[in-house]
C-alpha cells in the first residue's frame, strides 16, 4: 500500500465552544487521503501544533483570522514530509512547516506552506517552536515593539513558555536584565536555570506587587505581556518613563463574549509616555526567514534553550488545548504523529 | 510708583483636593513685588493660562511632576512682558510666555521661560493657546504619536477644546478625514463650522457607540484622546488594523486616586495590532518653536482657528479650573489680569 492509498485520520471541530476549547468540542474522523491535484503537494505531518492562540482562533468573536468553520479539521500549523509533489518547488522527502492542520496527511496548494525546513542538523518539531511561529513572534516582537536597549529592564510573563522562554533569552543576549514571571515555583526556577532569566517572580506567592517591584527596583522598560489581566495589572503602575508594553497574548482571560474590565491604563501611558501596541506574527512574513536564521544560529551556538512537551498520536490532539489552558505543559506543546 | 513697588496679587493653593481643585482649595495673598537679583528678570503677566492638566499638577498621585506645594503660587503658563532684567537675553518690553505662575508678577530665572513671543502681528494670548501648550501638544502630538496618513480617518476626543480644535484642523491639513467628539449640540455644531470637521458626534446623544460607527465607516486609523473614560471605551472597538491611540488627556475621569476600571483594552490593541501611547509636551522642547513657527503661519493663512475662552481679573482664578471641568468654557480658557 502506498501512503497515498491509507487512512487520514483528521481531528475537526465539532462545536464552537464560548471559552476554551474542551476535548467534547473535537470529534475524530476517519478520511481518505486526497490525491494531489495539479499544482498541490501531498505532506504526511509529523508534528503537529498546539498554540495558546487556536482559541481564538476558533472563537466567534472579533480575532485576526475568520474562525475555523463548525465540521472542519482544525487549523494549525504541522511539519512533515513532502510523499508527493505536482509542484515544480517542491520534491519529495522536502521537510515542510505551514498550514497543514490536524491531521495525518494534508492536500494543499504552496500558499499553505510557511517555510522549507533546511537546518536539517537540527530535530524537525523546532519549525514549531523555538524555530517556528514561537521562536520568531519572541524575536519579532520584542525587537519591532519592544525595542530593548542595553541595559534596560525585560520583564515577560509566561516566562517559561514558548514564546516567553525566548523572549528572555534574546533580550539578555541583546544585553537587558531579564525578569520572569511564572506560575509555581518550578517554572519560575527553570526560568532562571533553564532560560537564563536574571530574576523569577512566581505570580502564584503572596504580594505579586512587592515581588515584581523588588525584581524590577529600576522599573520596567520592556514588558512583554502573552496574559494581560491581574498580572498585567500589577505590572503596570511599575512601567519606567517611556516604556513599551508588547500585548502579544492574553492567555490569562480565558473569554472575551463577557467584555473583561480591569484597571484602566490610560493614566499610566500618560503620566509614564508609555506606549502598549499589539503584535501579530502574522503581519511579518517578509521576515520570518531571517529570523529564523538567527533563531537557529542562536541554537547551534548554546545561546538559545528551548523546552517542549510533546504528546503521542492524534487521539491526544482534542485535549490539548484546553491542556495548555491548565498549565499542564512545560515547554513547546507539539503532537507526534 | 514704579511697577516694582506695588503690590503682588497671587493665587495660593491652600489645601489639596482630592479630585478636581475648587475654588476653596486655593486663595489671593498679596505679596510685595520681589526685585530682581542677578541673572533674574521681573516679568509683568497679561494673561494666566487655565489647563485641564493642571487637576494633575496638583494632585498628590504620581504625575510627571512634583505636586504644587501647599502654600505656594498656583504653578501655571502665562504670559506677559519683562519690565526689569539682570539678564543679558532680555530686555524690558521684550514679551514672553513661560512658568509665571499665578499672579500680577513673576521674578524668575531665565529657565522659567518657554519663549520669548517674536509674532507680534498676533495677539499675545495665542502665546498660551494656539501658539502655546495647546497647539504645540496637537502638532507634535498628532504628528509624532498619531503619524496620520492622507485619507486615514481621525478622530478626536474634546474636538472643539483648546487641543482637540487644533487637531482636527492640522489633521485636515495633512489629508485626513475627521470626526470630532464634543459634548452638546452646540459644541458639536462648531466642529464643523468652525473647525473644518468633516463630522461630529455629540456624546450626549444616545447611541454613542452607532453615531461613531456612522461617522467613521472605515474604522478609526487615529484616536486623539484627551478624555478617556466611556467615550474612548466606545472608540476602542472601532479601531483600524493598525491603529494608533493618543492617550494626551483623561479630562473625564476626575479622580484616580480610586483607581477606576474599565473595559480592558489588550484584545482590541491585539487584534487590531494597535498602538497606545502617552504624550507629555514637556519632553518635546526641542522641537517646541519650531512647532510655534508651522502654527503662527497655519494662523496667518486663515487654516488654524481658535477660539479663547477669558475670564477678567485674578479673582477669577480660583474656580477657573472648577469650571473647566463643569465644561462651561468655549475654547481655551485665559484669565486677563
Amino acid at each position: 500500500m502506498s501512503a497515498s492509498e491509507g487512512i487520514n485520520r483528521q481531528v475537526l471541530l465539532a462545536a464552537r465552544p464560548t471559552g476554551i476549547a474542551q476535548k467534547e468540542h473535537f470529534r475524530i474522523a476517519q478520511g481518505d487521503i486526497v490525491r494531489p491535484g495539479p499544482g498541490e503537494i501531498l505532506v504526511r505531518n509529523r508534528f503537529l501544533s498546539v498554540e495558546p492562540a487556536m482559541r481564538g482562533w476558533i472563537a466567534d468573536a472579533g480575532n485576526y483570522s475568520d474562525p475555523v468553520p463548525i465540521g472542519s479539521v482544525m487549523r494549525s500549523l504541522a511539519a512533515g514530509e513532502v510523499i508527493e509533489s505536482n509542484c515544480p518547488d517542491f520534491q519529495p522527502d522536502d521537510k515542510v512547516t505551514g498550514w497543514l492542520g490536524w491531521q495525518d496527511y494534508a492536500t494543499v496548494t504552496p500558499d499553505a506552506i510557511v517555510r522549507k525546513v533546511t537546518e536539517h542538523d537540527l530535530p524537525l518539531s523546532l519549525s514549531l517552536g523555538v524555530l517556528g511561529i514561537n521562536g520568531v513572534t519572541a524575536l519579532l516582537a520584542l525587537t519591532l515593539v519592544g525595542q530593548p536597549q542595553p541595559g534596560e529592564t525585560v520583564l515577560v510573563s509566561t516566562a517559561a513558555g514558548a514564546v516567553g522562554s525566548a523572549v528572555g533569552q534574546i533580550a539578555k543576549i541583546l544585553g537587558c536584565t531579564t525578569v520572569g514571571i511564572a506560575g509555581g515555583p518550578d517554572k519560575a526556577r527553570s526560568c532562571v536555570e533553564q532560560f537564563g532569566y536574571d530574576r523569577a517572580v512566581d505570580y502564584r506567592a503572596d504580594n505579586l506587587a512587592g515581588a515584581l517591584k523588588a525584581a524590577c527596583p529600576d522599573g520596567v522598560n520592556v514588558y512583554f505581556d502573552n496574559v494581560a489581566g491581574r498580572i498585567s495589572d500589577t505590572v503596570m503602575p511599575l512601567l519606567a518613563n517611556r516604556a513599551r508594553v508588547v500585548v502579544c497574548g492574553t492567555a490569562s482571560i480565558s473569554d472575551w463574549s463577557e467584555w473583561p474590565v480591569g484597571p484602566r491604563v490610560e493614566r499610566h501611558l500618560l503620566v509614564k509616555r508609555a506606549r502598549m501596541e499589539g503584535f501579530v506574527i502574522f503581519d511579518h512574513a517578509d521576515r520570518y526567514q531571517e529570523a529564523v536564521d538567527q533563531l537557529a544560529a542562536w541554537v547551534r551556538e548554546g545561546k538559545l534553550a528551548y523546552s517542549e512537551d510533546i504528546l503521542d498520536g492524534i487521539d491526544s490532539a482534542p485535549d490539548a488545548i484546553a491542556g495548555l489552558y491548565r498549565g499542564e505543559n512545560a515547554g513547546k506543546r507539539l503532537i507526534r504523529l
